[in-house]
Formats: structure tokens, C-alpha cells, sequence
């Protein structure tokens, strides 16, 4: 019966494999679509109908008319996340517009269903200016419980996240920014305790100044990391560069602390941990400059900026974006139980005291599991989205920042 | 057996009656609101997540970009319409804004989805300026493949519509109007029928001047019937009169071919036809006052103008926007197969001839078993949406309307 069992697997996976391999597999499952909505409620008969919609209807409308914080019990609202982009910097594809981002978005919005149970919509707009961008979404605010901003390039991510916040009384997440990071810094205490390091130890270098980098310095500085560089592609964003962006000016501030300048080749000579979420490649003889035992997060997809095989010869742990290596560094181990935590408690915004509870939850999901291979959950850890969920509403709580 | 169905039907209105009754069956059935999303396609592993997700999802954005018609193929976009409202009207109770307003868009949404398989979104902005309206559905029109305009108070909604219509190639339909409008002609079509009168005899009074009189007397001028007129208020609406908005001047246009004034009640003397839209009360002695065997469509809710047990005095067909009368005038009844008709073939609008075939079709189902309670078919009648989608999409291929 067993061996009938794995043999049935076997044919199922054979089955699977050639579609993996077959560039149209992606193309045959896309068609149509991904998702659908479908009635909680039924709507069989004039009975239903005069519930579900009018008459009965109107007694409802009317009741949140009198006392508008009952619409988060009487509708969807707190249930449903826009996935909001303008396609401006989708995946490795760069700037490809609204409708060819929509993929993208759908299958963000099955993995919000799929791994925590929230419902998302794919909102995909035809609008690039930031302050454009911000009126939109604010005026669509009413019908959603949160606003995951999706592959919006920077610095106008930054700007658009920060004025969406400012303005709504629901979260606004920038899954690019926060997503990265609270993984990456779930993988990096895994790794500081499986190596019985502290993380005021270590000298971290990031790889990457844009939305990614900017916000994974912004948690590790939360989090306690020693000393923290960034690069961009001219080298280690320091304050004395005459070329930073107002962004990069702010993260020059808030890295850096001994003002030092030079490469990426520099930054690396010594250097504890490589983070990397720029693309491009990393000689091996920079990650032979760095400090023994290092981690290397090279989580450029699909190329690594450091390939596992060569980054094992030096680092002590290593994690890539891949999901054929181990550790591979998802966003989807994030942003499907943020978003639950703070629906579940209707948080009024995502605080960076939520993002560490969230990395801390995930992280420890694993902690008695380590070993180099292991400092990150599976994405399909069904253990984790609740774990994730818990910490960041009790920490809504804990901050005031819950409405229940 | 005929005296056996009708206290079947007493004891089914018996039953109904207390849950109309009580308050809270209502707000029971709609706690956690009354719809969700679900993904079509499997996510339960690394590989699914390789095709629905990074990195197969990126071959097709790519391919998107590159052929930007694909997005139909490959999303939902072409399945799913945005039910976008800004709370302005709705139903009886006026302007109660957005949120107050998301339990008719939900309740909109789950009967596109129950009568026609149509994916719909509720969509309910905080947003009242006409061009601002317009320009934000067209900023996030690239997510959908119509736009539903709902409970949008006149005269706001005819700009808005005409605005949105002109800039995007997706259809545009604000149901107040023209589903009310093609509901209303496809029960008069079968009312003629049945008395074996023309169209082009009827003289035809309208009671409201707002959303759906207009739409209504548009649809008829377009249908073919013999004279028309809206009244307001303030009674006929006439060219000679000085209080009209710039709607009502082209309402006047349309209508009043022979330029008659005076009141409801001069209106109604010799009608053939009474359209209620408004509420208000008809007087008895008003009713009377029209031609033999006129039609009565008294469509104000909970209240018509005029009680169906008065008005079946006078009138050979008597219609309500009720479900507990015979002949319930109700929108579900269009909106659903004539969205799903134009999305089937990726219409660019619904036009004024795709109205005028959804009515026909409409009123084909029945065509056969017409009796004075049966000008028009029940809501549940499953014949209605695949007919008037079939009808719909045939003449917008006709009309060079359609994209596939």
C-alpha cells in the first residue's frame, strides 16, 4: 500500500516535471487567470436576495451611515488587501506597466489566500506620479482593510509609501521594502544563533541601495547590527558622496556610522555578512576577503550574486532567493501573516516594532531546528503564517496601535 | 392543484415574513461581509509557486509587455468588473459615503458572480468631484475588464459615465440607469405583446427625472415607443421651463415631442403607460384618468407609487420592483448577462443597441408563457443570463463592438 502510495507520487512528480521544464506550462496555467470571487453567502432564492441585497440590505448601509466603525463587522473591508502597484519595477522585468504587472499581482493575491487567508485584489494603476499615486489609493482606501504597495520602483516608493501612511488609518506596506527585509533579518538571527555570534558584532554589507536595501538597513539597525554598509553601484553609500539621492542621503545617515567610503569591494574586506538584492556578480575573491565563518544572503533572482557553491567555500551560512538551494529568502514567509496579524487586530499601520516581532516569530519558528541549511522556514512551514500573525497583532496591541 | 401551488406560495411568503421582520437576520447574514476570493490555480508546493509565482510568472508579464492584448488572455482582467460607487445614492437612503455604501457593492458584487459567473470587486471611493471621480477609475481601470458604475447620484452620474466611457475601451454601464432601462423595456415589450398594441402607439409617462428616468426614456425613444414624458417634481419636463439642469434640457430634447406641460396628473390623463422611479404617491383618481388597459409600472422601493391592488383596477398589466408581486422589475435580471456578454467578447462599450438586444432577449424567455402576472421573467429564472449575455455579445460583434 505505501510503495502504491510513493509510486503514485512518483507518476504525479514525473507528471509535474516536464511542465517545469516546458517554458508554456506557465503559460497554460496563467490562462484565464488565477483567481476568482465567490458568495460566502447564499444567494439562491427571493429570501437570500432580500437579505444579500435589498431590502435587507439598506438596514445594514444604514447602520454603519450611524456608526461607521461597524463596516470592519459588516462587510469584507477588514478582510481584503489591495495589492496595489503601477508596474514601474516588476520583478527582474523593470518598468513594464500596469496590465503586464497584473500576473504579478494576481499571484500575490493567491498567496495572501492561500498561506494566511486574506483576501486581495490586484489594483494595478495607470499612474506614475507619487502624489497622483497617493490620491488614487487613498481615495479607494474605503474598500480595503490594508494596502500592500507592490514593484514600485524607487526612491518614489518611498515617498508614496510614507504619504499613504500619513493619510490612512490602515496599514500601507511596501512588500519590496518591509517583506525583505523581515525575512532577511529572520535569517540573520537564526545565523547569529546558530553560530553563538551577537548581532552587535556584526559588520553587515548591503549589496543594493534601492527599496530593498534601504528598508533591510532600517530593520537591522532596529535590530541591533553593529555596523552597517550599503552599496549602490558606485560603492559604499557614504554621507561625503555628492551624487546621493535624497533617499540615499537619509540611508548614508543611518548606516555608516565610521563614514567610511570606497567599493563594494572594500565594504566586503572583513565583512560578516554579505546581504545582496542588487543583481550583478560578486568575484570570488571579495567573499574570500571577508571575515571566516560569514553569511551570505545573495538573494538576486535568478542569478545569485554570489553563487552557493562558491559562497560555502567561505561563509558559514548561506541563503539565496532560490528555491532550489537551501534558505531560500521568500517574502511569502512575511507579508501573508503581517497582513493577518494586523487585519485580524484592525492595526492602523504596520510599525517597525510589528516588522522585528514578525522576523522574531519567523525566526523562531526554526530555532530548534538549526543548522546551516536551516535558518529559514520553508515557505510551505505551515507553522509560520500563524506564528507571524500572533506576534505582529500582539505587538499592534502592545503599541496601541490595535482597534480591537 | 392550482389552489395547492397557491398556498405553497402563502406559506413561503409566511415564512419570509419574519425574517423581514426581524432586524438581525439581516446584519447576521452579513458579519464578515458576503464574499471572498479564491485562487484557481494550485498553490501547495515549490513548483506551483515556480509557475504562479517567480519565476515562471515573469515569462508572462514579458510576454504581456510585449503584447499587451495577452492581458486578457492571461489574467483575470477580462472575467472581472470593478463595482465602483462614491456612496452619493444609495438605494433609499441617499448619501451615506463610501464604507456605508460597501454592503450594496458586495451584494452587487456576489449576484454578478451568482447569475453570471462575473468576478466582480466592490470598489467605493472617497471621491465626490465629477472629474476626479473619472480620472481615478481610470487610473486603476487597467485592473478590469468593465466598470459597473453604481448608486452615483444624477445628475453626477451621466457626466461621469459619458467621461469614463470616452477615455478607456472597456465598457462603462451605470446599472441604475440602463439596467433599470432594459428591465423596464423588455417587460413593456411583453406588456404590448400580450395586449396586442404597438409601441409606436403608446403614450408613455415616466415619473422621475433623475438616473434611471432618463435612461428609461432614452431606451424607449431608442425602442420606438409613440410619446413620452418625464416628469419631475415640478411635473413635465418641458423646453419651456427655466428650473431645468443642463440633463433635463436634453431629457426635454428627447422627449415631449409635442412640447405638452402641466403635471403628473395632467401627464397621466389618456397615458397608456405609468413608469414610476421616483417614489411619491399616485392618487387614485390620477389612475384612473389613463387610457383603458393602460401598464402600471410602479418600481419605487419598499413603497410603489401606486399600490398593484389599486392600480389592477384600471390596468391591464401592473408591475412592482417588488418580489412579493407579480412582474418584480428588477435589475438582476440584466446587469449580469450583459456584462458577462461583453466580456466574453471583449467589448469596448455597451451600447445603445447592445441595451436594446439585452431587452429583447430578456423578454424572449417568457415570450411564450405571458399572462398579465408574467410580462417579465422571476430573477431566479436560469434561462435569463446566458440569453441576454448570448444576445449581447452577438451585437456587439455585429456592431464592430467586439474584440474577439
Amino acid at each position: 500500500m505505501s510503495s502504491d502510495i510513493v509510486n503514485a507520487e512518483s507518476d504525479q512528480l514525473t507528471d509535474e516535471l516536464p511542465a517545469h521544464q516546458d517554458p508554456d506550462s506557465a503559460f497554460a496555467l496563467h490562462r484565464g487567470g488565477k483567481m476568482a470571487v465567490r458568495a460566502t453567502v447564499p444567494v439562491r432564492n427571493a429570501e437570500d436576495l432580500s437579505l444579500a441585497y435589498t431590502p435587507g440590505v439598506a438596514r445594514v448601509c444604514a447602520a454603519i451611515a450611524g456608526q461607521p466603525e461597524l463596516v470592519h463587522d459588516y462587510t469584507w473591508k477588514s478582510q481584503v488587501v489591495a495589492v496595489v502597484t503601477d508596474g514601474s519595477a516588476v520583478l527582474g522585468l523593470g518598468d513594464i506597466g500596469p496590465e503586464a504587472s497584473l500576473p504579478v499581482m494576481e499571484g500575490k493575491a493567491i498567496l495572501f489566500k492561500q498561506f494566511a487567508g486574506v483576501d486581495a485584489v490586484p489594483i494595478a494603476l495607470d499612474c506614475r506620479d507619487p502624489d497622483e499615486l497617493v490620491e488614487t489609493v487613498a481615495r479607494m482606501a474605503p474598500s480595503f482593510g490594508g494596502i500592500n504597495l507592490e514593484d514600485i520602483s524607487a526612491p518614489r516608493c518611498f515617498e508614496i509609501e510614507r504619504k499613504l501612511q500619513a493619510r490612512l488609518d490602515i496599514p500601507v506596506f511596501h512588500d519590496d521594502q518591509h517583506g525583505t527585509a523581515v525575512v532577511t533579518l529572520a535569517a540573520l538571527r537564526n545565523a547569529v544563533k546558530l553560530t553563538g555570534r551577537r548581532m552587535a558584532d556584526l559588520r553587515v554589507v548591503i549589496s543594493g541601495a534601492g527599496a530593498a536595501g534601504a528598508a533591510i538597513a532600517k530593520i537591522l539597525v532596529g535590530a541591533g547590527a553593529g555596523e552597517i554598509l550599503a552599496c549602490d553601484r558606485r560603492g559604499i553609500v557614504s554621507p561625503d558622496r555628492s551624487d546621493l539621492t535624497s533617499a540615499k542621503q537619509e540611508l548614508a545617515q543611518l548606516t555608516n556610522a565610521r563614514g567610511r567610503s570606497g567599493s563594494l569591494a572594500d565594504a566586503m574586506k572583513g565583512a560578516d555578512v554579505f546581504i545582496g538584492v542588487s543583481g550583478g556578480t560578486v568575484p570570488e575573491e571579495v567573499v574570500a576577503s571577508m571575515a571566516p565563518d560569514a553569511f551570505v544572503f545573495a538573494m538576486a533572482n535568478p542569478d545569485p550574486e554570489i553563487r552557493p557553491e562558491i559562497a560555502r567555500k567561505y561563509a558559514a551560512v548561506v541563503a539565496t532567493g532560490r528555491s532550489d538551494f537551501p534558505n531560500q529568502i521568500n517574502n511569502v514567509l512575511a507579508f501573508p501573516g503581517i497582513f493577518a496579524g494586523a487585519l485580524q487586530v484592525r492595526a492602523s499601520q504596520i510599525s517597525e516594532g510589528m516588522k522585528l516581532a514578525a522576523a522574531e516569530a519567523l525566526a523562531a519558528v526554526v530555532e530548534n531546528e538549526l543548522s546551516p541549511s536551516l535558518v529559514i522556514p520553508s515557505p510551505f512551514d505551515e507553522r509560520v503564517a500563524p506564528a507571524v500573525a500572533a506576534a505582529v497583532a500582539a505587538t499592534a496591541r502592545a503599541e496601541g496601535l490595535a482597534r480591537r
